[in-house]
């Protein structure tokens, strides 16, 4: 993908970092399957999937360990 | 989701980042599938299911690390 | 689960944060699947079963990773 | 493989690290399959299947980790 | 179980630490299955199919990481 | 296995710590399967299955987070 999507890991609220875990594990599946409409015909075999889910929720929460690192946890400054 | 639902990893025990940890993993699979009524159907898929469960407990630890941290693991301050 | 099960990270040895560590990992099920009787009823389909059984194993050594860190690694003080 | 294709982990923005840790996800798979012919083979069964999708996303997360640790987050100097 | 079988995640050399983490991820199956002749059982079905063997191999790495940073990676005194 | 085949995490580059991790991931392989009669059955099991495929670079990701941490990530001394 030749746009820019992400110019930096830090958020100001762990809420903000969530969404950007997710946002960051939808990237890459964007980068594996560039195809939206393929990726549209796939979203049932997951979004009523309660495996592909509990998978899904597995990727957001290794990318939420890397921004609430990169954020030192939103920590009180 | 618009609803403010994370506004801190902090923690006043163990067990209470562990509760979070639980929160983090469900709403990540709330992000992907919102509808309510389609998670119901899917509940008996995974909470009677073995290798289901299993992985829902992986979610649970991957998060566990993250809030484990921010705690500073809730040593003696 | 509304008791108290989880006070401290701390343990006196590497051997008793393994054992905290499958505590962890079995409480996370209870959480999802709070019927002892179901889980019960499930023990077979993990408990003689490799792939479970491995996969049970992984979530071990993740939480494990988050005792050892609050630990220490339980060096030499 | 006998060509040099990983001499830094640091980039200049997280983008050019997430695209770090896709590369590298992918140079594992070649160093177990080397045939670019069967890799070829092989790429609808992931990329047009939602479980390896999110299996591939993943292996992307557990990567960018290491390479956001190794620009120590792209926080501000 | 009731026996003392891990004092001390520190070990001599990497390998040492490597050897342990096999033994950190067997044991934790051996709490799971405590019956040696069903694990026994159980063997050819992990021993001898490719997804398992690498599963075993995730557990392994997942220890050894604990185990390396307890080491403080073997790096020169 | 009792020849020595792990002295050091240290490496001189990232790609030389690359391939340390697939060689990690794969001696935990010959550990639990230690027949390379077997393993070489196997293999067509994994190298040309694309769901085995992603499973083996994501052993590796995990022993390559390891190594680096090991090097400090080769940052310029």
């Amino acid at each position: 993908m030749s746009d820019t999507w992400l110019t930096s890991l830090i958020t100001d609220t762990p809420q903000a970092g969530f969404e950007l875990a997710i946002k960051l594990s939808r990237v890459a599946v964007k980068y594996t399957q560039p195809s939206a409409e393929i990726r549209g015909q796939l979203r049932p075999d997951y979004a009523e999937d309660a495996s592909a889910l509990i998978a899904s929720s597995h990727v957001v929460a290794v990318n939420f360990q890397t921004i609430s690192a990169a954020n030192n946890y939103w920590r009180a400054g």
